[in-house]
């Protein structure tokens, strides 16, 4: 009789493994990091003696939940920012915050409270890609959970590498000191294709292959990405990846939200493992991962949360069902991915997704302990039902919660007993996380105290103060102003046509300011499209600062910031009170008159419908300046036809504000 | 000062009122059964003196969830049959197994597991509808809960009563009985426009009238109801129950998955409040509600469990978590059904759908003591942030659960103390589920055990017993047959054609025979299409029972059925391990030979393509009656034209087998 660590008995045994066995009154056997047996109580007691003997008390034992793709720091961004479009989400909140506060100190706590919640919840093994991943993986290692750690790359400065060549250093540092561990499996994890480029792409699976390690990634999340790449590349996403080497690594794709049959069978082929994450393609409308059509061409899919900032949680048991059941909607087949097959995805299958399954995901001889205890009595899943083997897994994909695991090892090793954390001091954890979750409150809310400031957060903005004068008046016609000008002593140094669409964002603290988003369309030939655009957004100051007591002298100090967004995000983002849209076609000449520069601008405002204006202006820099400019300025408007009284001293957005 | 009983202080009190006020520091104040006052914890202390202080530690105090609909005694149904087509799942487990086992006690025990589960997950209001209902108000008035109660009305029998005029008696009984209880909400329930009548729509919607009682229902949860609807009565369902004067009573309507946008609009112009069951929609494949377009329009749309059949548990939060996820997929935005917005459904919006919002719903001066509390700081929804107001909903939303509960107060009395059950003895209840789900486990575990067994579960089925001489050969050409037949001295008594498809189950251990699918296309006019279809199932003997040793005389004991489901029903109740079709089109008639009666079958055999076959048959009762008919047959074939080693001796179903 072989002598042993430890034998679970009186279980409700689970193997997961490639014939479902399972085992009612059931018993597994564990000797160091590693199962050596499990099946009926009675044939495994015969079989061996062991050191301990633990009662499970007719709980479920079976593999640990494997989280197929999160990003375990995001713990402290958990719920700062929900029911945002990613685009805000991301580059309004997620980006700003991380650019200021992540660092190793950061992702080490951040990473010390998922472990935390991943252990409480049956999680024994989750793969991961965040920043200073040297971190995370000293952090997982101690807690002792089994984890995938990828160091990301991206094309731009992350917070933990300022250029490429300095993130493939660090990762094959990273990967070189890691391969072999115990617990942490590292991997290289270039972001998305549509962060990353085609270089790093291929050289991100070279070292991945040269390591023999996992590489992990983002592909086809959202319809937006396969767009972008059918239009720039000219193929979908997993043609594209697959054009730059990628899939020659032992990839872990998470989402995989939008394939075709044929990218599904290339992944197939390729032995490529997908993470589905069906909370967080809800939660930021990515949409519906063909799951069933990836399983039945025998893709191995896994489950994963997702990051906290997107789910909000680490819980398996709600990611399991929620997948069983997103699947049959969308099927609209009721006996789509059954109970078994989902539980399935979040064991076996994720393993075999993260290129582990020889270590983790069954209850079989030879592979790590890595299990959990479930309690499947309590009042919100009871009674049970015994007919059919299916009843088991139906229990603990539709009515189990991830509070009912009392109990979790991982090779080999305790680390919760009785709902009790063994090796991490959670309240302590949390008491850091709240100081840190109160500095992040109050970057933000210090941000959101102005429109500028979150102008500011954005990046790229700058300041610019000038000096004019100016004058405006209404016409009737344009053409005596265009004739005037070609008749008279005029230089025209240059002329432009374009269209302006502009946006005013109003605010309920009139002090904000007005936010306009201008989107300048260049027009070469009146007939044909417009040939170039160019958006900005400019934060103007809410009053003229006529200080020098004339209307025709002006002060300003605006913000400028080119506007890469979308005016939705602008307005989901800023969330302004009220709204005004300008829209007018400008002439716009640069002329010489008496050897002074003047811009003038002719406009017809056609939204709303308020007819012609001209505009002439000038920089000054003195008061003499100014008040020599301001005489021309009434010369001109003469030379061009204008009577005296057409002059109006408000701007279009004053005008409209007091229709 | 005022003096009262209670004051609930360090409370985050989130209110659900028409502000959504929250107070971070927060107060409220009841006295007896109500809410007298709801504030900032100074102010409230200064206004009134109490004789228990409760101290809630920072929790979250807010208005108990409101289940908007459920059949709370399915929680001694949870998950025995999971991952089924609607019509499997019901006429092949629920109604089998409701038709034996329900009965006033057993719906008191599955009210009252119901009720625990409900407390311990912060529920304080619940929508039923069911059998035996006074029994189930009975036991939720026991143990606190407010409830709905909707005794159920149907064109059929029902476990409670044998018609429908003894049910609308008992529904008046019940409803005068209960009308103005504290806690209890009396209603009529008319189960769904496909299981009832215009009649009972119409009487149930007077007698709700009568006495001023909510009328539950369920309303457009299929593709299919609507479908039918559309072919029957020329109108969807919400025009349908409306010319029926259905929506002139409170309706609280479940589902309102498949509706268009006039009939959202009848429901909001109507005052008719909706459950959204977003599990149960998804598990079933009914579809995506159209919540947001409802919400839009102004309807109170509450969110329900539905049963535990079909979820499989009755936590709101999870409900409440997948509702604001659907939402954002289905509407391709991502702020689509925010979280506040999505914990209004399950309070204030719900209590109004159930039209008791006067009552519960939110934490309101004068509202009854429906109140929770929840612990926000555990480690899967830390840290926290405070920026925004809606930050609190949001942990409530994508990251509580329904374990995180700790305290629960209805109507003033203490249901729940540090997650301690107070009015439910829960260990005793889940000994009593333990032994009927034994006993139901049993029941179907015998009638699983035999393919006869399931075929009588379904109910209609009878055994024919018949003794028979037969005679089968395979011919060239049918003319020749024809010819004959009316050549010679052969009475026809009728003619019939029809095609027949013919499906034939095969399972595992032959002894169960083979279950025959048989759809008869009868066929007036050859040109035309079939005039009237019957299907039937038959359970054949896997041997001929051969007994008197002579192949022309067959003992046959067969089961038949109407077979008034789907093949693919039957295909997924009866799970064969080999099917096999076979179309023939079939002329048959019945004719009188030597003033004897036979039957005569000529079979052009299509799919697979065999050939035409002639089949002739007569009912026997003696060995000399067979011997004598034998005979008669063999002059018959002579007659036609049919040589003697033409004549097989095989079903068509074992030629199949043997090719």
């Amino acid at each position: 009789m072989q002598s042993i660590d430890i034998i679970f008995t009186n279980a409700f045994v689970l193997t997961m493994d490639e014939n479902m066995n399972q085992f009612e009154r059931g018993a597994v056997a564990v000797n160091g990091d590693s199962i050596v047996a499990v099946g009926a109580e009675e044939d495994i007691k015969k079989e061996f003696s062991a050191k301990e003997i633990f009662d499970c008390q007719g709980k479920v034992l079976m593999p640990g939940l494997i989280n197929a793709h999160t990003h375990i720091p995001m713990t402290l961004l958990r719920g700062i920012a929900d029911d945002l479009r990613l685009d805000v989400w991301l580059q309004g909140y997620m980006f700003p915050v991380e650019r200021e506060f992540v660092s190793p100190e950061y992702v080490r706590l951040g990473t010390l409270i998922g472990c935390a919640e991943l252990i409480r919840s049956g999680c024994t093994t989750f793969n991961d890609m965040y920043f200073y991943e040297d971190a995370i993986a000293e952090a997982t290692a101690e807690v002792g959970l089994r984890a995938v750690c990828g160091e990301s790359i991206l094309k731009f400065p992350t917070p933990d590498s300022s250029s490429y060549e300095d993130a493939m250093a660090q990762a094959r540092e990273f990967i070189a000191k890691w391969k072999g561990h115990p617990l942490i499996v590292p991997a290289i994890a270039p972001h998305a294709p549509y962060t990353t480029t085609p270089e790093i792409l291929r050289e991100t699976a070279e070292l991945a292959i040269e390591f023999d390690v996992p590489l992990h990634t983002h592909l086809a999340e959202t319809a937006l990405e396969v767009e972008n790449l059918r239009n720039e590349e000219g193929m979908p996403v997993i043609p594209y990846v697959r054009k730059h080497g990628l899939l020659e690594a032992k990839v872990i794709a998470a989402h995989c939200v939008h394939l075709d049959m044929g990218e599904i069978r290339t992944l197939q082929h390729a032995g490529t493992g997908v993470s589905h994450n069906p909370s967080s393609n809800l939660k930021l409308a990515s949409g519906f991962a063909p799951i069933v059509k990836m399983l039945d061409a025998g893709v191995n899919v896994g489950i994963g949360t997702d990051g906290t900032a997107s789910n909000n949680d680490l819980d398996m048991f709600e990611e399991i069902r929620i997948a069983a059941l997103i699947a049959k909607a969308v099927n609209n087949d009721p006996t789509a991915l059954p109970a078994s097959q989902a539980l399935l995805m979040a064991t076996r299958l994720g393993a075999n997704a993260l290129h582990i399954g020889d270590i983790t995901g069954s209850l079989t001889t030879g592979r790590r302990a890595d299990l959990i205890l479930i309690d499947i009595n309590p009042v919100h899943n009871s009674p049970s039902f015994r007919r059919s083997p299916e009843n088991v897994y139906s229990q603990l994909v539709y009515a189990a919660k991830s509070t009912d695991v009392t109990d979790v090892m991982v090779n080999g090793k305790w680390l919760m007993r009785e709902r009790q954390l063994l090796t991490v001091k959670e309240n302590e954890l949390l008491i850091e996380a709240r100081e840190v979750a109160k500095k992040i409150d109050a970057f933000l809310i210090e941000r959101e105290e102005s429109v500028l400031s979150k102008l500011i957060a954005l990046g790229g903005s700058s300041e610019e103060e000038s000096f004019e004068v100016q004058i405006k008046a209404k016409i009737d016609e344009p053409k005596s102003i265009i004739d005037g000008l070609m008749e008279n002593d005029i230089d025209i140094l240059y002329e432009r046509h374009y269209r302006q669409h502009d946006a005013y964002f109003f605010f309920e603290d009139e002090k904000q300011g007005i936010l306009r988003y201008r989107e300048d369309d260049y027009i070469e030939n009146a007939k044909s499209a417009p040939t170039k655009s160019r958006a900005r957004l400019t934060l103007i100051g809410r009053k003229r600062e006529g200080e020098f007591g004339d209307e025709k002298l002006l002060s300003r100090s605006r913000f400028l910031a080119p506007a890469t967004n979308s005016l939705r995000f602008y307005r989901e983002y800023f969330k302004p009170i009220s709204e005004a849209t300008i829209e007018k076609d400008r002439l716009r000449w640069r002329i010489k008159y008496k050897e002074t520069d003047f811009y003038l601008n002719l406009d017809k405002v056609t939204i709303p419908s308020l007819g012609y204006f001209l505009e002439i202006k000038s920089r000054t820099w003195s008061r003499k300046d100014a008040d020599n400019k301001a005489q021309l300025l009434e010369e001109l408007l003469g030379l061009l036809g204008v009577v005296k009284d057409a002059v109006v001293t408000k701007d279009y957005i004053e005008i409209i504000e007091n229709q």
